[in-house]
């Protein structure tokens, strides 16, 4: 079985979206946020059959870990009431999604953070979303300014709850920024691959996994450039009188295979081990394209793990096992289907 | 000819970088700048023949091009005139660098830029290191603030005086940050390598080189995440309506060889064209140690260009031809003493 763990729902109606743009307008007014907007399962079928599930199919994959759109979710606007209310309403509309296809796709959840506010809304939210709406982990984003980076480090205490949270519940996060306000940074060419480099340094730098021996962290796209500058990363550790990597990092951070281009899924196999590697896509995303020099979907990263140098164990380990051991809960759930 | 393009003067004499902090103390203060030290061509010597030149000799290159220590360029602290001090005194012991071993070190220097300043002193230093002090180019700081990234993208206007006078002196930069004060962002392991990312992507977004064809930069440290991510790239300039990158970007854009294990060395020369890529190892700089899988030091990136699949032709480019290519003033200098 094939496991995407890497999906948003980037195509979310635009009912849903308008709401948005309404409840930012409104705050902005120092007006009450409009009602929620209804909207009908065929629109959320529309929206799904023709994108996510049409190439989930197409390209040979079983089921997606899908999460609200990333870049919207834009922790930065408004305040920290105006995040919780957005956060639920997309969390609330990925749980219909999960329940219209329960086979495709199960969910992960945003968290209602907002620049300056305390964790405390986020651990009630992952609470509900886990225990209320069944999902299996969540997206934490590790710079809610959107592209300042004027929070504190994934490493310092702040965070502790959520990681309490996080243990307790038996969920992984995945660090994923959202939309850049910053001119510098080009939200998915370089804030995004720059949070993913910059969670692993800190991950280095810090002692986390001290305390929380078993809290897991998928950082996406490939690991942003780790993997390409392993031998730094190694090196640094070294220069910080770290442990290895192996001891210190990698027994709680996982990479997935989001990197569209065969020469780069190649390096990740080799340089990191087999048991780090989850498969992912990111599937109608960044990069919407067709590669030129392979006449097909850059983000079709099912078909560069096909092509990879490595045994077939290794493969069903990147397409399914490790994904279900990193989120035990879908392992109960597919478990629980006989799978 | 082994041509190591990036190099920097991180073992300078004590006296220099405590001058350094004299200064910055006198500035909090509100007094005016110490005296800049004797130094002696010996204490010089010391820091050169124990370092550099013994590690290059070792290695088996023949030149380095000699710039300032980065991470001390810190344009962050102080105002305009402690960082066109700085500069100077900084930019003027490379000079004396490369009068002690005029064969071994050529110099470029780094700016005096400062946060919110006009561009202006760094053209005027430009200007004063090529014409009097010899040097074939610069360093450029995409983000004078040190990790909080409140300063224009490098395609923006305010940059063009300096690449007017790039181009008028036929030198290229190399987009190098310095250190930060950011706590998110470890210095060489995060703000460095998510620089050389987030430069990139500015090309990418910009049309810097329609207006200055013949402008040239290097991205350094085997230009951050690119390589790796290069089908997202290709990809984000298709989706951004961006020629192709070989037209769009890569004329102008160069990227060093500090990528500190093979696997990422063989990936920069498989999926880069060739005549991009420069051979360069910040010795002495980020990564100083051994790497345990090879007993060898992790910047020692001539091994790893040597054991590259790649042939002798493509090597001699790297190692020597584009370097020249890419710092003509470099190319003269060799011409006129006959190699």
């Amino acid at each position: 079985m094939i496991i995407d763990c890497h999906g948003h729902y980037t195509t979310a109606p635009t009912a849903h979206n308008e709401w948005r743009e309404a409840q930012l307008a409104a705050f902005a007014a120092g007006e009450p946020t409009p009602a929620y907007p209804d909207i009908s399962d065929d629109t959320i079928r529309e929206t799904i059959e023709q994108n996510q599930l049409k190439l989930l199919t197409e390209r040979g994959a079983d089921m997606t870990i899908f999460s609200p759109r990333a870049s919207a979710m834009a922790h930065h606007e408004g305040d920290e009431r105006i995040s919780i209310e957005w956060t639920q309403a997309c969390n609330n509309l990925i749980k219909r999604v999960v329940d219209l296809y329960p086979e495709t796709f199960v969910g992960v959840g945003q968290l209602p953070q907002s620049p300056g506010a305390s964790i405390d809304a986020s651990v009630a939210e992952l609470d509900r979303i886990v225990n209320e709406l069944g999902f299996i982990g969540c997206n934490l984003n590790p710079d809610p300014s959107g592209g300042l980076w004027n929070s504190l480090p994934l490493t310092d205490k702040y965070w502790y709850p959520l990681y309490e949270k996080m243990v307790e519940l038996d969920v992984p996060a995945m660090v994923h920024v959202s939309a850049s306000c910053n001119a510098n940074f080009h939200a998915t060419g370089a804030h995004y691959i720059n949070a993913d480099t910059t969670a692993f340094m800190q991950f280095i730098q810090g002692n986390l996994f001290k305390d929380f021996p078993t809290l897991r962290l998928i950082i996406p796209h490939g690991g942003g450039a780790v993997p390409y500058h392993w031998g730094r990363y190694r090196g640094l550790a070294d220069m910080l009188k770290k442990p290895a990597l192996a001891d210190h990092v990698m027994n709680n951070v996982f990479f997935d295979t989001c990197v569209y281009h065969q020469p780069g899924i190649d390096l990740l196999v080799e340089v990191i081990d087999n048991k780090n590697i989850l498969f992912g896509s990111e599937m109608v995303g960044a990069v919407r394209g067709i590669d030129p020099t392979t006449g097909h979907y850059f983000d079709d990263t099912k078909r560069y793990i096909d092509a990879a140098k490595i045994s077939e164990a290794n493969k069903s380990a990147i397409f399914e096992n490790n994904a279900r051991r990193v989120f035990p809960r879908l392992d109960a759930i597919l478990k629980a289907r006989g799978l």
